[in-house]
């Protein structure tokens, strides 16, 4: 039977997606699409992000000490080939007809772990709360440049998704640029609210706890679930409970919620679907004050088990071969992890 | 030595992008860096765009005569997995808090050649031509429906770029969604009209003609260049020199004009950089009427050197790690194709 397609509203952003189930696989057949599990030693010698190796680093910005022999959990270090520094002059300036600005920014690798083979599913929840302590550190250093309006914290993992080296790590860069698509997505929260006197956000926790097809996990803190409009395949967000504007203002209890839903959810991908490649990417809100009403940060998973082509480079608009709900429900499946 | 990035604006939508060398690699490693050259058979039993095959087709609504023995050189064939289909309501509705609408709009392929092995730079220009004029006759049939707000026409070539088969064929999409990063186009197009009284694109064109950096290839009717805030390596527009606002409005010497440069750019990628995988996509101005003085159709190639990973998904922002000028340069020394 052929499932109609749907074209659904992001309504946090106003942008459209396409939902074409009859076009794609069910989820069973995008798992056995992605490559199998990665077999890493938990050394490598090559690797600059493991222990002994330190000469290979560019420097080291910041250490968190951890129970392990190594003596440090996560690390911080400048990125080898950095897209923006700070060595620049942050002013805008004319180029013929064009406008430009030298590359000044912050950009840094966070190493999350002195093992080469350990990935989040593969921590504890302690040692997740450690990483998600680092990437606040870092976030709150950075937003302290007046010259920085933004601050993106990132994770590429698997070779689909981008990342130059295996050892698990993930990123953050911060720039004076607000770019097009999170003003936009910040103007759409604000008519919202200016229509509402509500956030978005707010409404949309509120309706999915209510609703349970699309949750796949809920703490005291988190809400993980599938969205309406989801771009891609099992695209997960993480939002907190509470209204807060920026990433920057997350409770220590918070820390904890979110590093125990950020890895229940990566755990429930890797083993049903595969360890899939996937990005994910803390959505703040930059410069705004704290409390700001219409804002409110959260994280995104996006795996990457389909290919975005033409239309979508043309558009800017997804299409999405599965339906959000199934998604939700596969992923849900998954029990607690073990400790 | 290191060279320093640059942080540049796309006038057309005020987007910026992260132009940053020192990350990535010359030209002449991205070419290797790229897959070898195909080799197809010009004849796939197991291909339903191939002659003999058609009854793996789910029909065939158009057929542009050709020279070759097959009778015809263009073939436009329903999708047989839509993302889209007129049998629907085009009618947008209430989902709980959320917005839809059924999958309405209308999708189908471009058989580009009888032969599976017969790629855009191995076609005669009046072949070329001729798949230009298929392109502007399906263009101009989707508008007809008053609920299609735009069409847009692209092209995947290669695995790395998402298509399903290899034989040379296009899409079109037509739908009545205009997708916010459209109309945000089209907002900033009209913004820069209001500011300057000039479209955009005219102004780009006639600074690009003199500064000829970045300039690949110009014949009467289109200019072929690196745009100065390149999103990735070698990313090319194709722009019409007459101000029209839709591809609908094209002429007919300006199909020919379009189809040697298409022929002539996709050659020097293929011949220069070694059949890389790419997409490219007619970016039109949909309903808008035909003279509209601040939209410009063009089309954009955009070939898949590098992978966007979660800066780029998080932000919107793309970080390019090759120099537009340098690009230019590179793909500027190829000669004419033979004929």
């Amino acid at each position: 039977m052929q499932v109609m397609s749907e074209i659904r509203q992001n309504i946090a952003t106003r942008q459209w997606v396409i939902i074409a189930p009859n076009r794609g696989k069910r989820p069973e057949d995008l798992q056995s699409a992605s490559r199998p599990e990665r077999e890493l030693p938990d050394r490598d010698a090559n690797c600059p992000f493991c222990p002994g190796n330190e000469h290979m680093l560019p420097g080291i910005t910041l250490e968190v000490p951890g129970p392990g022999s190594d003596g440090w959990q996560t690390r911080v270090v400048p990125n080898k080939f950095p897209a923006l520094t700070r060595e620049r002059n942050p002013r805008r300036y004319s180029r013929d007809i064009y406008k430009a600005m030298p590359g000044y920014g912050q950009h840094e690798v966070i190493i999350e772990t002195p093992r080469h083979d350990q990935d989040i599913p593969q921590m504890s929840v302690e040692e997740v709360k450690t990483l998600v302590e680092t990437y606040h550190k870092r976030y709150v250093d950075a937003m302290k440049d007046d010259h920085h309006m933004m601050t993106i914290i990132f994770r590429n993992h698997g070779w689909q998704a981008g990342p130059s080296l295996l050892h698990p790590h993930s990123q953050l860069i911060a720039t004076g640029i607000v770019p097009r698509a999170i003003r936009r997505r910040e103007e759409e929260a604000l008519r919202y609210f200016d229509e509402r006197g509500q956030c978005v956000f707010c409404d949309i926790l509120a309706f999915e706890i209510r609703d349970r097809r699309r949750v796949i996990l809920e703490n005291d803190t988190f809400l993980a679930f599938v969205p309406f409009a989801a771009e891609v395949p099992f695209e997960v967000w993480i939002v907190p409970r509470r209204h807060q504007a920026g990433f920057g203002e997350i409770s220590d209890e918070e820390k904890a919620g979110l590093a125990y839903a950020l890895r229940e959810v990566l755990a429930g991908l890797h083993s049903r679907l595969g360890d899939p490649d996937y990005n994910y990417v803390v959505n703040s809100s930059g410069r705004h004050r704290a409390g700001e009403p219409h804002l409110h940060w959260h994280l995104r998973i996006r795996p990457r088990l389909t290919i975005p082509a033409g239309f979508e480079i043309g558009s800017g608009m997804a299409i999405n071969p599965s339906i959000p709900e199934e998604d939700a429900a596969f992923l849900k499946a998954v029990g607690a992890p073990t400790e």
